[in-house]
């Protein structure tokens, strides 16, 4: 019985403490417990609101030196952005991203295809400067990178691989629990589904010899649960529901529309499935192809729908300022009463 | 029998003509061609030596709607840290690499984990420049990065996936043909093994349902053997063998030593095997753990081992300029006599 647990909760899933059990955790996760728990203690003396925001894909090896992986696809677009509205709105943000992965303030100028000395020059007097074509656009960007430093406003925390993200994040979020309704947990990472759990990687070799390759991957235990239950269950906590459209079987391309608009219907009551399983404050809804443009909000009271349209999409509106506003309206609700409320519409007015 | 050759060469592996029926090519793969082919116009007319120089990994979908995909580590730095070497020989140089991987040049401030703003600073007159911290070290870089630009001889191609690279490889190959024994060859690129071919792919769909998820992939065609005997049979063509220690079934640690010592040891058998079986002119081999001090070139002819002390990589000595340095000479040989020989010890003066 013991046995059967430590192995699956019966449903052929490990449950989330098994997984901390077999797992190694990453080898500086004392160090990063202890620049967040600076952190967490600076802002909570100073009575601040803080976020937690996660950012990027998660890595799951598939061989113990790691060669080989299975990568998530995200460049971090979504957090990265998100970070820097969360500032703006006088959060202090814990910004857990994978290496590498885009971040706030810089994230114009480091994912591009330009080479990072292309933004640089020679100056007369032979000291090395910014390029009068980014230059002014930069400083002001700048200035608010060197202030939100300089104020302790901003923390970086990286991840690389699924188990390093899965125990910063129980880490971070039982330092942060303190903060009580003040946290709020922003999660758009982007967290792989599958991995191979230590005691089977020991028997697993990839062969380059002739002939095909076969992986056999386990379910990721779902993490939400006990963060939702256990670890941070006096916050606010928003989580993602990224859909894409299903695998188009048709070759003549017909029914593409069709499957679209289905997949895209879907993806409210798969959300709203996600809020009720796990009993949070937020499920942020997206479409893989218009996901710069429409979001949905749900809530165990409403549904709030986020649309930039194509002028807004023109002068370079941003689809996380929109939500960050929504979200920061939102928590004041839930810091008040301890209660997440509709605050607009029909829907808000009835339920409070 | 067509049928059968269409799908495999008998081996369980299908042949690399065969690839580049069923994959799709990169959308901008005319658009690189036509930039490839005015690079290597100018550097035909004057005369100089080219190098393609590939590098970083290559990245395998597992959708057609790509989130998942199994991905080779390679950071680049073998290939960024060469190029730079080549340029400094009088090389022209296609640097064809993955996304986001390492670049000559920007190499040493890209991927640390400082973020590119820190890198930066406000002037008193409120321009932009580069900090004092970095300023002096970058000048030299930034000014030989600035005169290859200059004199057109550095070229950048990007690639993502296995595809994207294997599509990219032939149509640059077969541009460089009329540069003959002028053209090298470096493939330093850590390029997949193992593929979904994309006849496969429209059945196949990863469901994040409950359970394990079982992967099924096939081996990639050996793609060095038309290189060498088709697309670029006059010219000098190096690859690359690395290996890494098997992985250690014994818990105390006991056997770790023996083993690695035993896959060292195996290290230029194989490395010769391959040779041996393509038939080009050099294959650099080394041990993943041990890549920044230690190689060994392996010729028809002969071994050269090269070999940092300690004092050398405390002086930040780095080993691709001893490579590239060994490769200019037989490259040089290669050219005068049409065939790759050995030039230094007792093997080259017999051989000669």
């Amino acid at each position: 019985m013991a046995a059967q647990h430590l192995l699956d909760n019966g449903q052929g899933v490990i449950d989330p403490d098994t997984y901390f059990e077999i797992q190694t955790p990453p080898p500086n996760l004392a160090q990063d417990e202890a620049k967040v728990r600076d952190f967490v203690k600076y802002n909570l003396a100073k009575n601040n609101r803080l976020v937690l925001v996660t950012s990027g894909g998660t890595q799951v090896p598939l061989e113990n030196q790691t060669v080989r992986f299975i990568d998530n696809f995200s460049a971090g677009t979504r957090g990265a952005t998100s970070a820097e509205y969360f500032l703006e709105y006088g959060y202090a943000v814990i910004f857990m991203h994978r290496q590498h992965s885009l971040q706030p303030y810089s994230r114009n100028y480091t994912h591009s295809t330009n080479c990072f000395l292309d933004y640089l020059e020679l100056k007369p007097d032979d000291s090395m400067g910014v390029s009068q074509a980014i230059g002014p656009k930069l400083i002001p960007t700048f200035k608010k990178y060197q202030s939100v430093k300089q104020r302790n406003m901003l923390l970086f925390v990286e991840f690389t691989t699924l188990t390093d993200y899965l125990f910063l994040l129980r880490s971070i979020t039982l330092i942060m629990a303190p903060m009580k309704s003040k946290a709020m947990y922003y999660l758009a990472a982007a967290v792989s589904d599958f991995f191979i759990p230590a005691p089977k990687m020991a028997e697993h070799k990839i062969q380059s010899s002739e002939g095909a390759l076969t992986l056999h991957l386990d379910q990721v235990p779902k993490f939400l649960k006990p963060l939702v239950s256990q670890w941070a269950s006096e916050s606010f906590i928003v989580s993602f529901k990224a859909s894409h459209a299903s695998y188009i079987t048709c070759p003549s391309g017909t029914h593409l529309f069709a499957q679209l608009e289905t997949d895209s219907r879907l993806l409210v009551p798969k959300a709203r499935a996600a809020l009720t399983r796990y009993g949070h404050q937020i499920v942020i809804g997206n479409m893989l192809t218009t996901r710069k443009r429409d979001v949905t909000l749900i809530t165990k009271e409403d549904d709030v729908e986020i649309h930039l349209t194509d002028q807004e999409l023109r002068d370079e509106v941003e689809i996380e300022e929109r939500i960050v506003k929504e979200l920061y309206k939102r928590h004041g609700m839930f810091i008040s009463t301890g209660k997440s409320c509709a605050v607009d519409g029909m829907a808000g007015v009835s339920s409070l």
